[in-house]
């Protein structure tokens, strides 16, 4: 509509037959709400869960002994202390970028909230990255301050003559602080630095869309991005954490965040916790599967957030020296696709339920949760269960087909995941003095967001993702699931691996070339008889043509199949492939 | 914090200890997040709804017979028809208000949907109004259109001639529309302005700030006023209802919403179910306790929403005749204090969890829930359930006290609750051509709405309402309570019934009048027995002087002491007063 009427013409015109004219009177400004302007903040989150839910708890691990505890009342008086401590001792000022190097802890807790609402950047430092990454990142992020845990002094020390813009360094905890010794940055004890501060604080009422947290992805090409969240996106992720549909927590709940507080922002967790008084236990640096089992056995907390791997370390851990973990009533799983073996598993020999969710660094990361539909039985629940989920009303979500069009939600029609919405990116930090950025690849021209992510949608909207959009391969207009060829694949007894990537084709664009690695008992398989076994399970036009058996597929540090090496094999003519 | 930093001069000032001056160089925009601006709008949660959740339920009661029933899916379909009829047949442009003058039924949530999501503003007319009201506010907002039930039009039709902004009166479901003969405004059938048009509808992208729907509170004293929602407010109150912590709906609920649509928009379930996809149970015209006991017992709802009043005459009807209410998982109650026998006797009786709310149309209408903290035994529970509850963290509280300063938090200083928040009213519409309304004693001057509601706040953050505030004795700097004195008259056994309320007294400003109605059989029981009885209970200061014995107390029409009556008979002498 481009229409708009003065309200006068509506007050005074009962007979508007003149519509069309009314088109053109574009004067009168648009009837605005008689509601508060109040702006959604993290400091408004903070006050809250340091007032009403003051008596809630954050318990830190500490693995011998008595395990740290505070509550969010504490918690509050120390970020207003902290927040101080920033301003008036270190200089820093609304806009600058205060840097954390911590595990999942109490203190981390603290600068959370004191530095966003301050009016600074929280940016989380990914201590699991290369130094020569760190160091681009700080210098990109230009971080005058960074706080780290005394038992990370030994990763952060040899850095720091690369930190260049780094001012003052704030250690957290015990720690050998002789490693510090001689450097440029000033040293700062954070109990020194809090101590005898006023714990209240006049945090300002700042525009809701400004930064709050920083955190940067690691591509595998390229420099890292840095996601810039906003107060307002972070608080509305937090209320949508809390919702019945995705997490659901109250403060009868207890939350266990294995997911690290460097990972984007602990799923949301911390800001979540403090909007309803839900118990936080933290579990420090101490993420091995004993220690784990340790702390849900004591602490007995209600749910937990972690990615499958640690999943799976604990299941191990478990069935090696049982302890009682059923006090979970959920446990979120993420970061990537979850076994339904292990799912099933916590299920029936722990009691526990596990709820598959989707998300990115550049979703904040809430993307889509797998609760299946009300009214199915245990069995009829698990495709929904194993899939990616629903969106929440603010994940708009849409899949770009290869032909340029919009697939439909049919469960078959696969086009990359582009998502929309006041929690998604729709742009990268350009650093101090650039613009934004916004990669064609990573954002479209009307601004929604790439996941890069392959997969299909069913008509009740639930996201099953497949491939990785650079995994695709593009034949002639349609796209063949490199995935999808590989389960195939290793379905025959005589495959023990297989990966299938796109390689050029003159007259389709790109077709699939099939690499595998025979088990040793695999006798004398040929690549017609596998062609033969592939053509009976997918479309004919699917069935690569080129073929190689190689003696083992790349993979990458964490294990996943290294697709680019192989794509760089092929062009470099390492591989020796047989065209059918 | 005054200070802002350029970009520039973060990245290379290493050392700055000119922080000082830095604070002068305010030029730099401040830093804004990386996220997409992407507005929270009605048209969001019904293109949500209406895709995602296609297939969850909407079922109307039709008293006999089949209910009436019809998808999210249908319903999006629908509200895109409404929105096209609207427009293209009506000239409804952005801002018009349409008006509803309907039960709780299918069509009036496609009215919900249609009307915000096009631009227009959704005005809700309350049917129990008396007609001079409604005619004024009709005229007030300047509706151009008026949706209206069938089973309504014998109360509309007499009115239309004194509607003078009114262009088209569109009848839902059948009706005699005879009445509507000769009438001024065109007349429409809903279906067969619907029949044919296009089932989808580019919903306009909004500013959220704007005006979606408006709702008019009647006052006991002056014109009704008007409070315009904005589609943000709307959009984050709906994220609130579904928070586990409030009424926690998912997609396994069916909610029944008894609370009519047009009263604060049903406490914002129309909106909240579309985002989640919980079913709806729509009594209609139905909400009498025989029907709406059918219902429960027929459609299995687990939530439901509903004053007081409706709740305790189904408990009598279903005394009277049993049925099965257990599929209620929990039923949410406000609008005014709940009885707590009340309470207890749907939990015992039919294992129903009775949950109290606070709000008022100027809080959207969620101010507060009262949920129990976690970890307390049944009994310990009631104290907190009772209780008006604990604010979400987008309300934010605070207690006027008389002396002009904040009350504390400590569970005993009262003091006239103040909220502020992104779902509460900064002021009412002040008609097409007016300035918003910010009456003195509904906002103060720093924009906080004053709710006219005395009461306590305890250190957790439990809201206990005591008196409206004009109905407060303010007596010399402290504030009298004129529900616990009236409590603790009432208390003696030859009192019937016992008023307060505040006159004027020279040296302390307002002093307390009580009241007495007497029991039948009281024999001589005196004003000195009376007052000796008050000063063991009470403090001294707070007993009052004058005293007056009365026939009955007079009442509203709802049956609430009316102290505006008392107080206009004290003025005009009327009683007999003795002042000991």
């Amino acid at each position: 509509m481009d229409a708009v009427v003065t309200y006068q013409s509506v007050r005074t015109h009962n007979q508007r037959h003149d519509y069309p004219c009314v088109t053109a009177l574009r004067e009168a400004p648009p009837m605005l709400s008689t509601m508060q302007d109040v702006p959604l903040l993290v400091s408004r989150i903070l006050r809250h869960g340091s007032t009403v839910h003051a008596a809630s708890r954050i318990t830190t691990w500490t693995g011998e002994g008595e395990p740290r505890r505070q509550t969010f009342g504490e918690t509050g008086e120390r970020a207003a202390q902290l927040a101080h401590a920033l301003r008036d001792e270190l200089g820093v000022v609304e806009d600058d970028r205060v840097a954390t190097l911590m595990w999942n802890n109490a203190e981390h807790v603290e600068a959370y909230f004191a530095i966003p609402s301050m009016g600074s950047v929280l940016h989380t430092l990914n201590l699991r990255l290369p130094s020569d990454q760190l160091v681009w990142i700080v210098g990109h992020a230009a971080d005058r301050v960074i706080l780290v845990d005394g038992s990370l002094l030994p990763l952060l020390a040899p850095l720091l003559p690369r930190l260049e813009t780094v001012e003052h360094v704030v250690v957290v905890g015990a720690g050998d602080t002789s490693v510090l010794e001689g450097c440029r940055p000033a040293v700062h004890d954070y109990e020194s630095l809090l101590r005898g501060r006023p714990t209240v604080y006049d945090w300002p009422e700042l525009d809701e869309r400004r930064a709050a947290a920083m955190c940067y992805t690691s591509g595998t090409t390229g420099d890292p991005k840095g996601v810039l969240f906003s107060h307002r996106s972070m608080y509305l992720h937090s209320m949508q954490v809390n919702m019945a549909q995705s997490m659901g927590l109250t403060d009868a709940d207890t939350t266990l965040p294995v997911v690290p507080m460097f990972h984007v922002n602990a799923w949301g967790l911390p800001h979540a916790t403090f909007m309803t008084g839900v118990n936080m236990l933290l579990p420090d640096r101490f993420l091995q599967p004993g220690p784990l089992a340790e702390m849900i056995d004591a602490e007995r907390p209600t749910h937990a957030a972690a990615v499958p791997t640690i999943w799976q370390g604990l299941l191990a851990e478990l069935a090696e020296k049982p302890r009682d973990i059923s006090c979970l009533r959920s446990v979120t799983i993420g970061g990537s696709a979850c076994p339904p073996a292990m799912m099933r598993a916590f299920e029936e020999e722990h009691g526990v339920r596990v709820c598959h969710a989707w998300g990115m660094t550049e979703t904040s990361p809430l993307g889509s949760f797998a609760h299946p539909p009300a009214g199915l039985s245990p069995e009829e629940e698990w495709p929904y269960r194993i899939s990616q989920g629903r969106f929440p009303a603010s994940v708009e979500a849409r899949l770009a087909a290869p032909d340029g069009t919009f697939a439909p939600w049919d469960g078959e029609s696969p086009g990359e995941l582009e998502v929309r919405g006041p929690w998604i990116a729709a742009a990268y930090y350009g650093g101090a003095t650039e613009e934004p950025l916004k990669p064609e690849d990573k954002f479209s021209p009307d601004g929604w967001l790439r996941t890069g992510d392959v997969g299909v949608i069913t008509p009740d909207g639930y996201l099953t993702l497949t491939d990785r959009a650079k995994d695709v391969i593009k034949s002639g207009g349609e796209w063949i699931s490199s995935v999808e060829l590989e389960n195939a694949l290793m379905a025959h007894e005589a495959v023990a691996e297989a990966a299938v990537v796109a390689v050029p084709d003159e007259k389709w664009g790109e077709r699939p070339l099939a690499t595998v690695v025979l088990k040793e008992d695999a006798g004398d398989v040929g690549y017609d008889e596998l062609r033969a076994f592939l053509a009976e399970r997918i479309a004919r036009w699917q069935v690569p043509e080129r073929w190689t058996i190689i003696p083992a597929v790349p993979k990458t540090s964490v294990g996943k199949f290294d697709k680019k090496v192989l794509r760089g094999q092929y062009a470099a003519g390492e591989l020796d492939v047989t065209r059918l």
